[in-house]
């Protein structure tokens, strides 16, 4: 099938890429010509303008959105509505807070435009091994793209899962066990080396993916990372999130559902970024304060 | 390879099957005279008793104890350890705490017998998928018994960790993760069940195990479940912990390592068990010291 | 000083009482016309409603809204707002988060109201205890207000914090902080009562106040709560919280602040209310599915 | 009436000058012979060793052991049980294991000495404004001690609560329960601190503690500390914790009780001890092996 991708990065250029070879006719844009140019030389057809890229699409028109949540895909999806015509379809492939897709999927409606949301996890690794992707949004837009949706998935790694926001939801709370799942993995890592045992940890991540129950892809990059660097000395103690974990904590204490261990692992990776954390010198002075405790000096 | 078994319970049986499988001749041990029977019929060698297990293997004797951890462990080491010749070697199979593991290698050393500890994970799907075997103790003893321990292990499932009681710590730490990875799951189906969306978690966990960052076994195990029984309307909220959960906790807190989530995951199955929590009941009782707020009476 | 107060619930009644003991003159409203009665047969100038009230107030007029946040606080504020005169002042002493007083704040001053957020605590013990106040907002409104805020805080109990918001966020916080420390007693007292000592937690209670590191006002109230009924047996292990909790989280994770204890307070508040919690019989299914482990059965 | 304290350091040099200003006699003893001459100078009966201490003390004799816990209490009680007679009385009045109250008080039972153990609490505090006691043991060595007991505490602020191990298992609960309200203010003002209202926190302890619910000793002692330094920048972010936090966490583990918030601030302190944790450079590990994310290198 036809289908446009705009936002030709990490995870967009792979797609486009990952089309083409399931045999579909693919419109790749970018703001950067360059990516625009690659692709092209690859098979795509390059547009140099939203404007040059919905005039190269058959109606319905289906346009993959993959630029970076937030004000990005706010503007891009504002910018290429204007351009498009009833009965087509926008999909945002991003990592979009669903509040953001359910409301855009209203404003899109009035247009009488349809609008998909798809979370889509797999990293670096989704070219290779495919996209995993949870799809909310219209029923028959998803009808429309599913042949391009089953070439970007693994074998069964595509669904559809109800209306609009349903595709983001899904993926934020994938993104809330992954922090979590890491972290129970991290906690486990420390507490080996920790030990009077001398681990080989690459070996272990190995053994336990085999028949263990705690095997996983994560561990197999676990294990792939241990390989390369033993004690992980190339490495800061340094951890960014992204935003998703976050707004499970937040969805979840809307919803009044405990969840320790994604709030755990999301206060840990806060607490990896600060350089003297205030609470802890909190601490330190009230220690000081009532038992003379010894305290070091800034 | 000879190699005996005592005990012929879920896994224990089951190993026996699968070391037979493999060509290996098994001497099978069991109090209950009915399961030796059984083992009997489908190949082993049946022994009356430890004494008459004892006398049906070459030396070195090769001795596996997969009974419950805990005294039914000391006791059976105690008893054929008085059995034994030098060089013999007793391996503990079962979930033994690591301490106690490497006081035993040290008292059975005292007798000049090899030991050790393996760390075993694979549950009821051992028979057909193998055992993950994680091994301590004594070198030439782990290079004796390797040819048995490849058999009941999948390809690559099994190594040699150091010295006695690397293999039940990092069976130990391997189950802590396996509570944090479990909690990690759960908290996020809660999540999605208590959305607007409706999902249908079989099929989610179904996409997810296909080419998602969160793919795993337990996952697997996950979509299974709900397969069967889509809310789990069958199950009480009530969940066991065996001990290595503990262990870990302890262990962790003994290492000064932070496991935020190993210990949340802990806690949240001591919670599932309690009725009428007296920390809650403290807190409802403080509510309304404070602020008249209302109470639930008893 | 002349002022009004809106809403005389629990908390509202019990200002007006503080007030007319300081020998403040106050109007009194509320929709509820046997509550305006009542203070007015204490002392207080009843008003039968927010225009009468109004007109009793002499310019610039100070009207203290003590309503339910949410709804009743929008509703009220926005009324009283449409019958009051540039430079007028309006103060929010409920619970409010603190984004709706910013917001509030700049709608009012469009205006020329001026508004001060009073964050309150001191629940039913404040009428004679006096009630903690945390002020911002507009300074000048403030030093109009300040006399009637000395009478109805404690000595040195009240300060003004900034610009409109501080005082809410620092309510906010207030109760965040609250929820933990009553947790963190509810655990200890848990971990006392399971032990092989049979403490009497009231008698305990007592000797912790008398110079121990934990001595505090919620301990204060249990060694209250415990000497009426030593095991707490009429009250179930049912916790509401009331949002300031939930705002807590938010705004901590927001501002990338690890607030572990904070959050997991919440949860088991969560939890509390949970029957028969999904991810608790995840965990249970999982068990079963790898390990046919026995779960209680629904 | 008459007493001997082993152990004349900031705890128990501070006990002697209270039990003389009660006109209590006091025998004290340290290896210190500087400090066991300070303090006969301020009306203490120097003792020169512990066979001179015995010898001063008439029988029954009473001996309060204050040194640190492990290995010194243990070889102090060992070595003093050795000079003492049938009736007489150890009591340690240091943070010891609760087990080894136990193990101690069986050990002197066998020897007809009569054991009590003193949780002590009150820092640096102690001498102004007494201790608080909670005391375990000999209920008959209690009636013996009450009165150098009552002199130590403040008003009420000493009880009896049951047998030996009673006393330094609500002592180990306390310090749990500190730990995880030092915790909560430590979050509490952290989040305060990110704001954007510029909070005064030493104003704003200062208030809380005017009537707020959240008002206690500790935040008595928070807002001193951030009166002499308001931002803390004289401090690193480096707490130590002392084994009874350990030891709660061990014992809820041990009865199966819930400890979120206790356990929470035990391994905050543990991270604000580590340089580069394993654990988070494990995360900073997998997120660049599955998302090609940055990480900083080391």
């Amino acid at each position: 099938m036809q289908i446009a991708i705009i936002g030709l990065g990490k995870m967009g250029g792979n797609m486009v890429r990952r089309l083409l070879r399931g045999g579909h006719q693919v419109v790749a844009y970018d703001r950067d010509t360059a990516a625009v140019d690659r692709l092209a030389s690859e098979g795509a057809t390059g547009a140099k303008s939203l404007e040059d890229l919905v005039a190269k699409l058959n109606a319905p028109r289906a346009v993959w959105v993959m630029v970076p949540s937030g004000a990005p895909t706010e503007k891009t999806i504002e910018d290429v509505a204007k351009l498009l015509s009833p009965n087509d379809i926008v999909i945002d492939g991003g990592n979009s807070n669903f509040h953001d897709s359910v409301r855009r999927a209203n404003a899109l409606a009035d247009k009488k435009l349809r609008f998909l949301d798809s979370g889509t996890s797999g990293g670096v690794w989704g070219l290779e091994n495919g996209y995993c992707l949870m799809v909310g949004g219209d029923p028959t837009a998803y009808q429309h793209v599913e042949p391009a949706l089953i070439t970007l998935a693994p074998k069964d790694g595509v669904a559809y899962f109800g209306k609009a926001g349903a595709g983001h939801f899904a993926k934020m709370v994938h993104n809330g066990i992954e922090y979590a799942m890491m972290q129970a993995y991290a906690e486990g890592f420390e507490l080996l080396r920790a030990s009077e045992f001398g681990y080989n940890l690459a070996d272990l991540s190995n053994v336990w993916n085999q028949g263990s129950v705690v095997r996983s892809w994560l561990l197999e990059l676990a294990a792939s990372a241990f390989k390369k660097d033993p004690d992980l000395t190339g490495l800061k103690a340094y951890v960014e999130d992204s935003g998703e974990g976050r707004w499970t904590v937040n969805e979840a204490v809307a919803r009044a559902v405990p969840v320790p261990t994604i709030a755990a692992s999301l206060f840990a990776r806060f607490a990896s970024r600060q350089d003297e954390s205030f609470a802890l010198r909190v601490l330190a002075a009230l220690r000081n304060e009532f038992g003379g405790h010894a305290v070091k000096k800034a």
